[in-house]
């Protein structure tokens, strides 16, 4: 058992202060990981600030994690002691079921999620922020040498989200694709995109985002207002929203062109609603999406180092965990948060 | 110009009363059918009774026609004198767009409704519930003498609006297909999901409707409470929802499997919500259909004709049709009403 540093909140809401954690001895499918970085999503926000009833305190956030391996379990074959390794949403499943078959873990009803989850030791799982994680290897991801740790974090759940949907619904050459908000989930989502080869659109409140956008690889931005978004009926193949709040359903689905998809990404504590008409008309689809398998998501991973596509990111150090909390809900990120696991220790 | 007995309806609710429409004289591409049936579809009390903003009035509903070619256009090539000819829900469409290069003309912006449209002689035009109807031979389908005309009728609407997604969403061996709901659209989708081959489900309200649900070729069925239906959880790839009333989208939705797909059928004048969670959870899909295009209304009718399927109909006469449509609201029907065209004349 060794004991390591972490950050861990003891309440909705309660500010992060230094800890000490213990991680398993390695079995002879584990891995263990010396975090280089760990990725601030919204969900480690919604969690810690007590949006969702299924969180533990106290709680150590992060799925977004980047290392080095620095011991391996008897029977390892995937993974050596100085390979880059990466863990996203989830440890371990039941690796029996319908969805673990199917390379669909995230789906499987047993799921042992990074943080607050249960895992194979029977105890409360703590996340990435902390020094060091112990996972199987089966769950652990590789990190090519071409991608750098601290900007390929976010790929881990951030990365597939987008990846995922924009795959099984076809992005590519010939494929309007509209990303809705520009944020951490967004900027991934242009990127990815565009890489795939589709026609891709902004649509943004903020007109500071425009000259982002087209960086970022969009082909067109468009900052929206009621009318513009109206002008733009009928237009996409695909519409991937990653805004959290005040969404517009109608709205969104009169984006599409017949058959288009809508996939929404934003988990809001709020009912989502829209009128028949919207959908029937032009027999469009809502599709729902949640992260991606541990094969899909090493897929994003070696798309993302084919294309050189990274996440762009803030490092902060330990200290810094509540007042990034306080800046992503205030939107004032571009575009995502990443944790310098080196500053952990107090 | 031919002047033909037809019944309207001059407002709002109003009752049906005997009228002489005009026909236009077949242009070169025109059939002139005789009608011999016509189905009363629940889109016909909707706009009858001022449900839906876009009905003129006075009102000539129906778009389940079927008949005999009575006359041809000196350019028709598809039909002759004394062919079997069946009418859907549409009389013409742009025939360059989009929509109607992919034969779903059903979603051309220029579309001409069978009722309540504007036709290609620039007039409202007439429903069904009447002696003939003139009609562009494009837009007119063949009525295999293996159908029945009467129990055909409803093909032209309610089958195909089944037909449709039941075929986009891969219902078919191996393939658990729910039908919430078993009313005029229902017990079509029983019907066609069964000849497809998938294991067939039917969810009703009415124990009453249990013994009809196993004739009707399901292999399943559930009289639903709450807790009948939560015990569903999981359990579809494909649930056509036929309910038009009292929708609760995340308990249909718990219904599917990981990346099963809910089609909702009913138009209420209400808006349908969800809890994003009911969809990403499972990756869950929401699709909207809408009747089909006239290829595929075709191959409805040809696919019914092979697998002997028609609908399950109660002959009425004109004067039943108010009393039809009151029945038809209150659930009193098995499983559509087809006026006979005879009738028609006071």
């Amino acid at each position: 058992m060794a004991t390591v540093h972490a950050r861990s909140t003891a309440g909705p809401g309660k500010p992060f202060t230094p800890t000490m954690i213990e991680r398993r001895d390695p079995g002879p499918h584990d891995v263990v990981i010396d975090i280089a970085y760990c990725g601030v999503c919204h969900s480690d926000i919604h969690s810690a600030r007590g949006d969702w009833d299924f969180t533990v305190f106290p709680l150590v956030p992060g799925h977004e994690i980047t290392g080095t391996v620095s011991a391996v379990g008897s029977q390892v074959t995937k993974f050596a002691v100085g390979d880059r390794a990466g863990v996203g949403c989830l440890v371990d499943s039941c690796r029996s079921c319908d969805s673990c078959a199917a390379g669909e873990e995230q789906h499987c009803d047993a799921i042992a999620w990074t943080y607050s989850g249960v895992g194979p030791d029977g105890r409360t799982t703590d996340g990435g922020y902390s020094e060091k994680i112990v996972v199987d290897e089966n769950y652990t991801l590789h990190i090519s040498p071409g991608l750098d740790l601290a900007a390929a974090a976010p790929l881990l759940c951030a990365g597939v989200t987008l990846y995922s949907p924009l795959r099984r619904w076809g992005a590519g050459p010939g494929k309007r694709v509209a990303i809705l908000g520009l944020g951490g989930l967004g900027h991934l989502g242009v990127k990815l995109a565009h890489a795939m080869g589709a026609e891709v659109t902004v649509l943004t409140r903020s007109q500071a985002k425009r000259a982002d956008s087209r960086r970022l690889g969009a082909d067109h931005v468009v900052v929206t207002d009621p009318a513009a978004t109206a002008a733009l009926a009928g237009t996409f193949d695909l519409a991937i929203s990653t805004r959290a709040a005040g969404l517009d359903l109608n709205a969104d689905l009169n984006l599409l062109r017949r058959g288009g998809v809508l996939v929404n990404l934003g988990m809001p504590n709020e009912t989502l609603s829209f009128s028949p008409g919207a959908l029937n008309g032009a027999r469009r689809i809502v599709a729902g999406s949640m992260i991606g398998g541990i094969a899909e998501t090493q897929e994003t991973l070696d798309f993302c180092a084919t294309h050189d596509i990274s996440a762009d990111v803030e490092l902060i150090t330990a200290e810094q965990i509540d007042d990034a909390y306080d800046r992503a809900i205030a939107g004032d990120i571009r575009y995502r948060f990443v944790i310098d696991a080196s500053t952990l220790r107090p």
